[in-house]
Parts: structure tokens; sequence; C-alpha cells
């Protein structure tokens, strides 16, 4: 099948949201691997049981109200200019050293980003990290008030590109995203950063693990909703290859 | 307000789904708390994902699917016998010692179960545990096809017991339900198994975490989508002095 283009996960798959590690070891020195991995972990919980209550909040609340979540459940005060200032980073995170390269690698093709992000969070975002000179469309599940793996948000993408599905690689390094887009009509590559082997030996005779390893154990394996993304890439660059 | 009938959860609210950990432990010996805290929270994951895209799949077997990718994740082989083995408890979970004293106290009103188990799941448990004796009605989502907190699963509720959602008490131990029925227009008790100072001790000073205790983190703690339930209580037994 042709691959008329690529449409990018953000959070996890370009950007490292483990980056904001820096800035809440930095609040709470200490607790900062505990705060940055639970907070991902509600910050998702919550984009999930927002779409099906429904009750839709902006993804720059619902990461606030999440990271307060984090803070009061591990006793710590979640005063807002703390909140505000461990916030901000959403707006500056790094790009995984393999993006770069992969975008250059696949220039000429139309590029995207189908994120749950606010699309005013995911302009700065692209344009702050450099990567608005590849990506020509960062598309924003705000439009239709979900977020994925709702339908209606994967939809998005065929109707702001003009583009059937099947002849969309979806890329995500977040497994449930991955294999729901799949699910959905995609093509898709799941970029696996942690193989299951290395993480087998991360647990390996520990009876508590690191909050970074229960992150791994719990977003970063093979997921099965039915069929299995197509691809299961070590690294973005290896991206390049599936258009020759 | 008064309360007409008293709507339960069953998995952490009137029965302990931690109880599962003497089997896995016992086929897994030193990773039974790993395996019993990850597979209950892909569990939950996978109510609301399949929910969502929506794809749904009976709890049975989503939760072997849970199991199934716990095991995977943690390095651990899932041969079928053994998976069956471990599912077979959920048949048969032990009832927390606070639930049948509640549900005594509240004999003479209607009390009924409202649960994301199968329904052939949740009789089969009624009826080992005992708890049939004071159970009306053990109400199934698997006749609408989705899971809590999709509205249609709340409805049930009032459709099965022809009362209307405000004269329901819904009681529930899992934060995000109880915090979803009351966006859904019940009275709700949540049953707070972990208070947050008791929680902040059993982290504080270790950069590691035990499994149960990046469970409590995640899931035993307040959640907050609009309204918070109308009552915060530390045991089902409390749940009487509501209808003096």
């Amino acid at each position: 099948m042709t691959i008329d283009a690529f449409v990018f996960d953000a959070y996890g798959t370009l950007y490292d949201v483990q980056s904001v590690s820096d800035v809440t070891e930095g609040a709470f020195p200490g607790k900062g691997a505990l705060i940055t991995q639970v907070w991902r972990l509600k910050q998702l919980e919550y984009t999930w049981l927002r779409s099906l209550m429904p009750s839709y909040l902006s993804f720059w609340d619902l990461s606030k109200d999440a990271l307060v979540y984090t803070l009061n459940a591990t006793g710590l005060e979640a005063r807002p200019e703390m909140v505000e200032g461990i916030m901000a980073k959403y707006l500056d995170l790094e790009p995984y050293p393999d993006a770069v390269d992969a975008l250059e690698a696949l220039k000429g093709r139309p590029l995207a980003i189908l994120s749950n992000g606010n699309q005013s969070m995911l302009d700065e975002l692209v344009r702050r990290s450099g990567l608005n000179q590849h990506i020509a469309h960062a598309i924003s599940t705000e439009t239709v008030e979900t977020y994925k793996p709702h339908p209606a948000a994967y939809q998005l993408v065929e109707h702001r590109l003009g583009i059937a599905a099947e002849k969309i690689m979806f890329v995500s390094s977040n497994a449930f995203d991955a294999t729901a887009a799949k699910a959905f009509g995609f093509q898709v590559s799941w970029i696996e950063r942690v193989t299951p082997d290395a993480l087998a030996r991360e647990i390996e005779g520990s009876e508590t693990v690191a909050p970074e390893t229960m992150f791994k154990i719990l977003r970063m394996q093979t997921e099965n909703f039915g069929e299995l993304p197509d691809h299961r890439l070590r690294s973005l660059r290896d991206l390049a290859a599936l258009t020759d």
C-alpha cells in the first residue's frame, strides 16, 4: 500500500514528555521521578475518562488537574504558581533525538501531527522546537472536543488532509494509540522505545519498582485490541525505509 | 434527599480485588504484588479504551487480556492453563470485612450491584460469597456493551430498579466511579479506603515504590471531574447512618 502522508502523535512520540522531570525535580527535590510518571499516567486517564463521561475539558486544563491530583496524592502542596510554572514546560518539551532526523529524511511528503493538545499548545510547541519547518499541519482533537482513541479524533486526519486513512502512515510510540489507530483503519508504525527483554531485566529481582519502570510496564508494551500495528520500529529513523 | 435504594460497585467496593494476590503469588513467586497491581490497572484501562474506540469485549475476556499483557510486560510466560487458573479467582473474590455488616444493617431496603462484570461472573460471585442473601439485583453493564463511566452504564440502574437517580445512593470505593456517578446524577458515597495522610507516610523518603503504593496513588485518591461525591466515608459500615 502506498503512503501519501505521515501523521505523528506528539507527546511521547516526537516530543519527550519525560523531559518535564527536570522541572518537577527542581520544584520538588527527590520527588521528580514519581511526580513525572504519575502525572503522565493520570493525564492519559483523564483524557479517557472525560471522553467517556463525556465531560470535555481542554488538554491544558486537564493536564493541570492531573498535576494537582499528583501533588495531592503524593502528599505535596499544589500551589497555583508552582503548578503554572511546571505546566509551562509543556510548551517547550524536548523533541526526541530521532525526531528531527526522521522528519528531515521524509522531507517532501505531507507530514502532520495529530495530538490531544490544545491547538494553541501545539502551535507553540511546534514553533519553539523548530519542527514547524517540517510539519505542515498540527491537528488538535480540540476541534471535536474529545481525545484519542475516540474515532472522531482519528477522523480529523482524513478531513484535514483530504487523504484516505488507508493511505496514511500513523506513527505513535503510545501503544494504545498505535493499536487503536490500526483498528480505525490507518497504516500504523508503533515506535517501540522499550523492548520486552530490556524491561524484564529492569524488573528482575526487586520487589519495589522505580516510577519510570512502572510507567514502562503500564504504557510501553504491546497492546492487543484485535489487530496489531503493521510495523514495530525501534526508532523514528526507521520510517524512511518504509517509503522505499 | 431521601434514599430509596443503595447501589454498590462490586470490584474494589464490596469485593476485594486484591484478594487475587495469593493466587498470583502462588503462580509466580516474588511477582504476585506486581502482577496483581498491574493487572488491575490494565483491566480498568481496557474498560475505558474499549468503551471509547468502541470495541466491546466482555469483562471476562478483557480481564484475561489484561492478565496476559501483565505477564508479558513483566517478562513472564502467559501459559493458557495458568491464565485460566488465575482468572478463576474472579468468581470467588473475598468480600471486604465491612461489606457483610453494612448490607445487614441496610436490610429491608432495595440493595443492588452495578458492575462491569459479565452477568454470569457477577451471579456466581454473589452466590458463592453469600451476598445474594442481601443483594436483590446484580446489574451488569454487559447488557449495554460498555463500561463505567459511560452514562449508558449508570442509566441501567434507573431502568432496572424503576427509581430516579437522585433517590439512589451509589456507593463506590473507586474514586473515578464515585466522581463520575455524581456527575451522572446519583447521590454518591465514596468509600475512602486510604487517606491522603496514610499514603503520604507510605511514600515518604523512598525513590522506588511498592506496586500496591503505586496503585493507591493512582486510584485511591480524590478525583475531580467537577462536583465531588456527597459523602466521603471510611467504611461501608458508615452507610447505615445516612438513612437515619
